[in-house]
């Protein structure tokens, strides 16, 4: 749909770039697909004296999958993504490194591309799960997103 | 109420020590007394490429007034704090340096030590708003904290 290359190699890069301080924390994508991202954080620079993952680090790596999707779902040389509200449900404290993964469907997909070509903008929401390294659910996110094209 | 001297100083370094993220990103509390809390952070090191506060930041700096006013307002050797949710909402893009702060009231303070002291943990509602240098609204959170008795 676009001249990026939505691989997580790519938006790894590209994220060190847009946002060092989530290149600092060592996030990388593990998966990215029109519809599907997932990323990864270590918990290496991550913590706090409790030895579990910092609250603000959780919340980075499901963040940034808002934006991952939308790379990868939608033409960027028409809309760019912008987050509106993100709230992030802490279930169990994250003892190493967690992996957080968001979906949205291909219907959505083409709905919200349209309402942006036709209104400058489309709004929607994205759930995330962030689990453990046993697959544990350490901590769920809900934001408000927008994808807004270029100069509306 | 406790031996830790809960000066703006005394938080900032604490925080760096228990949550390095948190020092990496220039937190610096400057306002810390029983009931009220607040913490700036820097654009520098903690920008996107839109030259904008990335909302990982602006989470943080919100986030750990939490831990800041649990820190000054009850007895830590008693009780500790933890974050359960948080939801932040974006107002607009924060181009500089930015303030979060929060407060809870004195009958708060009691109600919440003496239910900790009963019951083990005791939980509140947080508040915080978060300025730029120009006193704009930029951001505003709603956390759900407990304070837990040690050992509890």
């Amino acid at each position: 749909m676009n001249d990026f290359q939505a691989t997580p190699e790519a938006f790894t890069t590209m994220l060190s770039q847009m946002i060092p301080l989530a290149g600092q924390m060592g996030i990388e994508a593990t998966e990215l697909r029109p519809g599907h991202a997932a990323a990864t954080i270590p918990i290496e620079g991550n913590g706090n004296h409790l030895g579990t993952m910092y609250a603000g680090a959780l919340f980075t790596v499901a963040e940034v999958l808002g934006g991952a999707l939308a790379l990868s779902s939608f033409d960027v040389t028409k809309v760019y993504p912008v987050v509106k509200d993100l709230k992030i449900t802490f279930r169990r404290p994250a003892k190493g490194a967690v992996t957080a993964s968001a979906s949205i469907t291909d219907e959505q997909i083409t709905e919200l591309a349209a309402e942006a070509e036709a209104n400058g903008k489309a709004q929607f929401i994205l759930s995330a799960e962030v689990v453990d390294e046993a697959g544990e659910l350490v901590a769920t996110t809900e934001g408000t997103y927008q994808i807004r094209s270029h100069g509306s």
